[in-house]
């Protein structure tokens, strides 16, 4: 039995939930999708705290993505990311080759088009990490093969701090 | 870092979420109730057939509730019921301790009114499992001291099978 089946099927529950309550189908490419994510923005937010509780600090932008594609992914999904890239200018690509969340949808080209649901609360929940790490970023996902994804971070950068 | 620490977060979003959703203060003790026992419901269910996926068939109802008390709590919950016990007339009575969706809540008296939110998704939870195993049940949860809990369960025997 794999550790993360209950994360996994509330989260399914809770896609389903948002998409049947929000009744006029015109929000349903906005409204819900950003509803997800600020709701994995909040997770990611508070796992980062219990996570980094007993953590020494990071050394830089670098170490912050390390974190997040080992410790960080591990303690939700039970597994590392396989691939993380950078172009050393503020963009960072995160590969998973099996991502979890997609794992129940069939890997029929035909499903494409749902996954975006399926992956605005992960979307989230790596923003949220980063910014509870002191890093502001837009993050966004893509996928090509079912069930693998890539999450591509930019990085805000800002002149004052707010 | 505890395992379910993703799974609790989630469980949180969701009912803050749905509480936030849902305008008129009317329907907070009913609708919003049901609906987080009905998401239980189904993500009970789901896990219950991955569960048992390999596992040879029950004996008797009190072997399945040791089931819920063990596998399936643990599954969920990382820890095992402390205490079931029946009256051999159809009740059962399961007791967590250490309720993990209870622990984000401080202890003090004046957050007991808040705890059946908290309680009505595992409700479900349990229900959902059941039922899937071949047992209709009827599900109430209270808390006397935070965070320990029970977890009462009625049978509901029927005269025809449906």
């Amino acid at each position: 039995m794999a550790d993360e089946a209950p994360f996994q099927f509330l989260h399914n529950e809770v896609i389903q939930y948002i998409y049947k309550s929000a009744d006029s189908e015109d929000t349903e490419h906005g409204g819900n999708i950003s509803t997800l994510e600020n709701m994995g923005c909040r997770v990611g937010q508070g796992l980062v705290e219990r996570l980094t509780k007993d953590t020494a600090r990071f050394k830089d932008e670098l170490d912050i993505m390390k974190f997040v594609c080992k410790d960080f992914w591990t303690c939700v999904f039970k597994k590392q990311i396989d691939n993380l890239r950078t172009n050393h200018q503020g963009i960072y690509v995160l590969q998973d080759n099996k991502f979890r969340l997609l794992s129940q949808l069939s890997a029929g080209k035909q499903y494409l088009e749902h996954a975006p649901k399926y992956l605005a609360f992960s979307c989230g929940l790596v923003r949220g990490a980063l910014t509870n790490l002191g890093v502001k970023s837009i993050v966004t996902a893509e996928v090509s093969v079912m069930p693998a994804c890539k999450f591509q971070i930019m990085i805000q950068k800002n002149v004052a701090t707010s």
